[in-house]
């Protein structure tokens, strides 16, 4: 059984650390929460892990994870690992490749994928970094993918940040698909021709072409309030779509679905729209259109 | 010069008899309200008219103007002229035109741009229907048609249907330009780098690339409104945008800007959208995200 | 167990024939093959089923099935039971269900997914009619529906029409999630950041969020065909993601994903495109950018 | 009269010192091309010039514009003004404006619109910086600009950056009018309902509502070539369009229409789409679609 340092037991990383025990291994966490962690310090989670180590990091993306890295670069030695399972942007794992690299401690970026449904289905996983290094971990991926073959929940997808940047076109998909779900959801409440909206989508789970995970969730929330109606049409974003869309301008790749996608999600926090005040007034000007005064 | 019976009298057509008038021509103006009409019935209109009659059709698309085009297909006489002038649906062309064809009375369609500065401005025209029709109505169109050279402010686009459709098309423009300015001003608004959004946008009159009529308008606006807050984000359609949209799908072309702008029109007028809804129910089913519970 | 009429043994039809007979039932086929038939004329498949008949059409949409409809209309009896299992505009379904409701012959219409891979694994069914109808074919809706809980695979969506209605959204989802899927793929493709894309997408399919059938799908293509290039982005459309997009129009329900997954599939048929031809004319009026002479 | 050193003499460079020299100014150019230089080398400029000088950058954006920049740091002298007339980032004017300003040589960032129709017409500039900069520079943005009121032809923007800024969304927005106009004309084209459509896209320059500069390009072009069958669909992009999409992934804010118009250049220049190989591979998996066979 393999031995791992976890660093941050969020919502994340507190179920990895259930699988990973629930599989046999050997977990040392760290979180500043003391009601969470397993260790008192960075260095004491470090001190408690025998050589050579491997230690995982499931912090915020960005300035903690950074820090956390060069941390570890301090308190780790030759030859140990470091695997940012993050939702880091993937030009952050050079950086931090390249830091730990200087101390001949190895890094993989692995994107990991599922949610809270995680811990019982397994995390769809995607890595980068070097094979030797990629092979040291395999039992701890092995424990967190899903069951069935490994190469359906699991990828070695290239150079360190690879991992990442697969997860981030990962999500760029997401976007697009649950936007297509919301909008045939909304065509069918707007039309009132389906007189049994949930009922249809339920029906949607097995032989069409668009069953998939999303939509076995889209029943589950319909089974719980028909018209979601208990929330409003306000939708967060959470990077990996827009880095997806920088993507896309770099490359010069057209990706008219996932930026609409994320569009919505703007628009949806936008409680009014200074570019649709800007038509309201134009059509006011040419036309003597009416307008909604504001506050009206 | 010439004379005209002119159905309808709102803001459009109103503006079209002073301009006519104007120019010299004789108007005989039907409309139900007795402050604006000239005379107290269409049967009482096209008695006034000496044969052969022009009769330009000024009402709402659709049914009104349908029924107005079957009710002259009774009072008028062989050699008389429709011109509808409104907002009809090309489709509609073929069917009032065959029917006056039937009583050899002629039909021209006339797309008419310009809004309420068409009076003084004149009015850009685009008409369709058989050139001997046209030669008999072209002292109307030079009066309602801007000042300069008759081909820059109007055309002769095809048969029967081909003027509105000319005029639809121009309106799915209309919408997209309108849409990128939009864009472009909430750009300048959110990111504040720009201290004076409205001289800027007054600056691109002369010059530049994007100078326009439509930029002078909504310079006028923000002369008005530096802001634009005094009115809501809210945006009506009058039918030209959607069906520019049908025909992009009757052809198999694609108009991602046009139907963009259309959208956008569509969601300024949501209060909340089922579909961002079913997103946040997606993502809060996936990754336990937090939502906005309505009403909150 | 159930006896049923079949027209059209198409690559639709012949599967679903199949897959009746395997589940126990008794089917008299009709086709214009002779290869294909089991009953010489559409007289002769009627007379070998025992009343009350059921009689299921799998023709193309549109004039085939109305024309069909009609005929059935002339050689069934009241009591019977017609089914179009076709791709059917729903506004067509009124108009046939109205003319069999005439004779007092029932009418259902049932949107079919699942393409050629449901003779194996079972159709998913959205129904539209009258209960007592729905009732009388459910012997042959759970022959032809996947196995499990028959709400997962079939559902009975609302009035005649509300089946393909729901069939008909289904596909639009269906484009928006392909596009979703060809922008991640392009995307890794152009980037190169991952090695391997193909071993990427088939990491996919367990645990993570985009999971779903038509992933499947692309890891068995790429499996063929790692690169995807012994084919062409030349892609069909097939009426239901017009229908869609018309709806939104219809509903004023924004579709940006929708739309933009079928201009996709315009662009993808456009040897040339006369509007970017027109953005290159304009560049170079402006800016004397260099243009691509034709056929240079 | 002013004098100016104006560094880079292509076809912005070359027009604008025609345009500067006719307006009684003394400009002192630089360029490596022999044939259009005025002096030998930047230094040789440089010393031609009375204190304070007054030095145009116009050489291309990016690595060397910065480069021109920071050897004029070391040839100017405290109180020197520096402007940057190329299609800088405005994230370069920064640096630019900070390395300038630790030797007190003063910097302003111009956006320049017109194209190659500046020389006599006239350029529309947005600045920013200083105001005493601005006012220091006047006379030659006076000679620059169009005639009529400043106010319309020229925009002190606000701070090092703005200029560029408000160049790089007004280049957003022509994107999108581009692209406006472009679907605009493919729908004429395609649909046929319209005979003579040069014609009337000439007609709607008078009077309509899309009244501008590049409708007249457009009707320019169509006089030459009234297909536009003469080049190719084949679009490039400068780098301003990309930017503004950043802008609207960095302050969150939706641009379907400008990501729209940019998509669409993309496009233009792919011989062939992975991604639509992507759809034609999927719905050749799931329905038995025929696919186009690469090098059929």
């Amino acid at each position: 059984m393999a031995q791992l340092g976890l660093i941050g037991l969020g919502k994340m990383g507190f179920n990895m650390r259930e699988r990973l025990r629930a599989a046999g291994h050997e977990v040392i966490g760290y979180d500043r929460n003391p009601d969470l962690t397993d260790s008192t310090s960075l260095e004491d989670m470090v001190s408690k892990l025998d050589g050579p180590r491997i230690v995982w990091i499931m912090v915020p993306a960005g300035e903690p994870t950074r820090q956390t890295v060069a941390e570890l670069g301090n308190l780790l030695s030759e030859g140990d690992l470091v695997i940012d399972g993050g939702n880091s942007k993937y030009t952050d794992d050079k950086i931090n490749g390249d830091l730990l690299a200087a101390k001949k401690i190895g890094y993989l970026d692995c994107g990991v994928s599922g949610g809270v449904w995680g811990k019982d289905n397994g995390y769809g996983l995607m890595v980068g970094g070097a094979a030797s290094d990629v092979e040291k971990a395999m039992p701890i991926f092995d424990a967190l993918r899903p069951e069935g073959p490994r190469e359906e929940g699991f990828s070695h997808a290239g150079a360190v940040g690879s991992g990442h940047y697969a997860k981030m076109i990962h999500n760029g998909i997401e976007y697009g698909m649950m936007q297509a779900f919301a909008e045939g959801f909304e065509l069918l409440e707007a039309a009132k021709v389906v007189e049994n909206v949930p009922a249809v989508i339920k029906g949607w789970q097995r032989g069409t072409v668009v069953r998939s995970w999303l939509l076995d969730l889209l029943v589950r929330a319909l089974d719980e309030d028909p018209e979601l109606d208990d929330l409003e049409g306000y939708v967060e974003d959470s990077g990996e779509g827009r880095w997806t869309l920088e993507e896309a301008i770099n490359n010069a790749v057209p990706a008219p679905v996932i930026s609409a996608a994320l569009f919505a999600r703007f628009a949806s926090r936008q409680e009014d729209s200074a570019a649709m005040r800007a038509v309201a007034a134009l059509r006011n000007q040419f036309g003597g259109h009416s307008v909604k005064k504001a506050g009206s």
